[in-house]
């Protein structure tokens, strides 16, 4: 008897549904824009379609079950997506509920940053690991742990939200990871210091408009050697890198993947992190065997992490079974 | 057959060993001075023959195991005792296999605030939760975070050092929570304030001798109305609350358990505590349903704690299992 499992990636733009087979490998996929403002009810009939065309067409092959990656906030207990900001229209959704009355398989819902951390352990940068911390840094700043093997949720599933942590405490002001470090921080930063006067290439680059600078303008002039953009990256390396002095104390991991736009920018982000780690770090037992590595899984990163879903039962056993399935053919 | 189980609690002033029942309830204990100063081999000697008094005379009391509160850094993993700051001549001390070669039981470490914390799901303040956060404020601030049922450890127990996370970032300076909300902190704004100037009855309790503020004196100044000590209480709630919206964000607990000295100020500290998390959480599903709670244990703590350890091996098994000898005497 054959197993395969269906993966659901339900993003902001594009909704993909594959076959996954007992490995992790993608048998087959499809993929159509998500279309969200078309309201929930459209997108949930298209993806039920994707789905009933991606079932296997031998009866000898059994279906171990859906998992669907959703943006956050989605309630993992409880199978409903609650309010994602880029799906407009999704208003507490009973996602799971909907696709088991439909199809009668066991299914889980997971937010995309802890299937994706699912998905690196799996098959991508943290293959083998038991204690483990994903962050993807893009516009926003997304998080997924795996604490002894299994995923960190808690109570209803909003655990791991590793942008929100608060970085700032300035009288008044008060500022999250993801305010300071994060593709827009980047930017606004960039404008701040242009308008002030600073030369940059950036300037260039948006023809003068510096409305149109966003964090990919600051990364690719970094990346060119520009000054003020060098400067930008390095101190959101720190700031990044104290978030991690965080994440260390409070899980002491094995690894870090990081993921996310901003981490396409190799040492220039690393390095200043890998300072901060060591400078402000308790003891180098935090760092000294930590393993920081960029996310090795592309656009099929939200499959794999779905379909690992399932064989954890949402993330809620041992992350091990992942690995089972994959030692084992 | 009954069964008891041998809890240790080593500190630095206080050596202490009890026979615990199955329902946690301490049957008998002892106490001495811990006397660190005269070495790790002295103590366990003394260590031994508490337990050896201990140990039940009845041949039907079946014993469960032996679990050990020590001070951090201390690992679970290995049983060693690494190198408590407060434990002068303790250093790796495989504390553990000693017992466990003295006595044949099975032994278990762990750290003082994770033990606590599994003390208050059992006796305390947390009793029947399964996402708990215990933090203890005092000289230091040390944390307990148990995540769906079971102890959060990390790769070598050196997790949830939940004073360690990064609060302040402004140019060069770094500070961590525990540098600016545990006593001292609060100490050295006063002194501060006092020696700027400002006037108030702390300088007359340490009959103005400043170098003897401590955080004690902070705390009963501002019981007695004195405006600087309620001053520097309400903004130490305040930078407290924020490190709550961090724990709220990454773990989802649904309970906070507050211990230590700190702790006991009460509404001048928890109320500008909650108002941050009002303020500053991303969404009122974080805090609408959370527990806030003083620490209900005194003194047997960690006696309590460390049999909880035993019961849960070491914090590995889930927190149901001390619940359960509970609802079953």
């Amino acid at each position: 008897m054959n197993e395969c499992i269906i993966g659901v990636d339900l993003g902001g733009t594009r909704l993909r549904v594959a076959q996954v087979d007992r490995e992790m490998n993608i048998v087959d996929r499809k993929e159509i824009l998500t279309l969200a403002s078309q309201g929930s009810e459209s997108t949930i009939e298209r993806m039920k379609e994707m789905i009933r065309q991606m079932l296997p067409s031998d009866p000898n092959t059994h279906v171990a079950g859906i998992g669907i990656s959703a943006p956050g906030p989605s309630n993992p207990n409880t199978g409903v997506v609650v309010a994602p900001p880029n799906l407009p229209g999704w208003h507490n959704v009973p996602l799971v509920q909907i696709l088991q009355k439909e199809f009668g398989y066991s299914t889980y819902l997971g937010n995309d940053a802890n299937v994706a951390a699912l998905a690196e352990i799996a098959r991508g940068a943290a293959r083998g690991f038991r204690h483990v911390i994903f962050i993807t840094v893009s516009t926003g700043i997304g998080g997924g742990v795996v604490s002894d093997g299994r995923l960190l949720l808690g109570k209803d599933g909003l655990g791991a939200e590793l942008g929100h942590i608060q970085m700032i405490v300035d009288g008044d002001r008060v500022s999250s990871l993801e305010r300071e470090a994060a593709g827009p921080a980047l930017a606004r930063k960039a404008v701040a210091a242009m308008e002030a006067g600073q030369t940059s290439i950036m300037r260039d680059m948006v023809q003068g408009d510096l409305t149109q600078v966003n964090g990919s303008t600051v990364g690719k002039a970094a990346v060119q050697g520009d000054k003020l953009a060098l400067a930008i990256v390095e101190r959101a390396g720190f700031i990044l890198g104290l978030g991690m002095v965080t994440f260390l104390h409070v899980f002491n991991p094995e690894i870090i993947v990081l993921g996310g736009g901003v981490s396409t920018l190799g040492d220039l982000l690393f390095n200043p992190m890998r300072d901060a780690i060591k400078k402000h770090a308790l003891d180098s037992s935090y760092w000294q065997d930590l393993e920081i590595r960029p996310a090795e899984l592309g656009e099929n990163v939200s499959l794999v992490g779905a379909a690992a879903l399932v064989v954890t039962k949402g993330g809620m056993e041992d992350v091990g079974a992942v690995a089972h399935k994959l030692d084992k053919p």
